[in-house]
């Protein structure tokens, strides 16, 4: 029998708000938070509470909007928030909204980006990326809610995030739009592609369905990134080489570049 | 009680000889050909029955030789297939093999380009190009066996199928290899990648690690495809237009790009 008076403490729950909440991204965290047991607040463009409204009722507002206006709405509800309160952002950039919520908002700050998207059922096994900028009150909850579902958050700067992601994100769109653009001026039929399509060739289809399924937010995604143009012009040089590799004929001269590619002075 | 005096016909059974066998895909098919019943031969570079005495042993020859040295030995075999025995290969490309099937033997003659690699654990489901050259009492025979166990046999000329797979297997070969480079010299560690990796960036990176962990055999995938220097040259051109425009910072004209691109003309 179990006479311990002290009760165990239940789990920390809050109001959160969500600005943005009507998007994939902002939907799907909404759904969690609720399942979680906290109550959610849900704000779109011209839908839910106005900025100083949520502010005034939520002690963690999230703003999940496309890139574009991030900053813009980070200024609108910041300086609503109250010291002890919880700013936090969802966008998959993180240098310039991290910055604006510091120099915008008087609460703790916190940057996330949920490394991957709307389709996934569930946070486990997922990365997310987590860029503590103000305070130290809300960081474990927050922490304890995301790691107690299985993500594994992975910690680091908004200047280093935004350079990894040059290459997570940028190179990698990039690299699905061209070959989109490419099969499509290739001129075979969709119908012809798909019944000689090899499992690599089905599942590159399946990425370029993907990344054309949201065309806004690849494309803010490539060149909203403060590394865009060294990554592109690496790109370039790349798709260059070994064009030009290629293009000679030789398989031999293509396999050894595959080998010995250690960067533009080798191979330039 | 069944009276029926005649005998269910027993499935066609044969020796099969597979020169090349000892490859990753011969070492399949030989697998999947004992399964079903057939008497198997196989030889490697310096290993097994030689050219004449596989001719002379087996109804069916099938060469699984690197795409390199596929037209060489084919001469070598070519000369002593029977005139009722049939001659194939399991090639990437089929324009050549065939032309070199049908001028070096008096075989009937298939060309067979199997759309799948070594992994796969069964033919369901699995695409194959069948290109039939010469003779039809073989081919019944060869569809039955491989339809039987689901593949999805394709039929075409050996000239359409290395037009087609110049998208399939060139552009998208030589977009994984870009990206595989690019990522190599994108200087982030590989843990640093597994950490921040999106479920999309971890599908590419499968797909770059299987192109990679053959590369003899992609780089001549790409090089002998007589349709390489066109697809090499569009894929340029696709890099080099959307490189431009994501370069601009516009995401609105880089969405755009994604719509509307119909072919240089329109984009470059």
């Amino acid at each position: 029998m179990n006479d311990n008076k002290e009760p165990i403490s239940p789990p920390i729950r809050f109001p959160i708000g969500i600005i943005g909440g009507t998007g994939g991204m902002g939907r799907w965290f909404a759904a969690f938070f609720e399942k979680e047991g906290h109550t959610v607040r849900v704000s779109g463009k011209d839908t839910g509470p106005r900025p100083a409204e949520m502010a005034a009722a939520c002690p963690v507002v999230v703003v999940s909007v496309p890139i574009g206006v991030t900053q813009e709405v980070i200024r609108q509800v910041g300086p609503h928030m109250k010291k002890d309160s919880l700013l936090m952002d969802l966008t998959s950039l993180k240098a310039g909204p991290v910055r604006a919520m510091l120099a915008s908002s008087p609460s703790e700050v916190i940057g996330l980006h949920p490394l991957f998207g709307p389709s996934v059922p569930s946070l486990g096994g997922q990365n997310i990326a987590i860029c503590p900028a103000r305070g130290e009150t809300w960081l474990p909850r927050v922490r304890g809610i995301l790691e107690g579902r299985g993500a594994k958050l992975v910690e680091t700067t908004p200047e280093r995030h935004d350079e990894i992601m040059a290459v997570v994100q940028v190179l990698n769109h990039l690299d699905t739009i061209a070959m989109g653009l490419a099969i499509r001026r290739g001129g075979i039929d969709h119908e012809t592609l798909e019944a000689f399509s090899t499992p690599l060739f089905r599942g590159k289809r399946d990425m370029i369905a993907r990344v054309f399924s949201n065309m806004d937010l690849h494309a803010e995604i490539i060149t909203a990134n403060p590394h865009a143009a060294k990554m592109i012009g690496l790109y370039r040089d790349v798709v260059d080489a070994v064009g030009r590799v290629a293009a000679g004929g030789d398989a031999v001269a293509l396999a050894a570049l595959m080998r010995t590619d250690d960067g533009p002075d080798e191979t330039g």
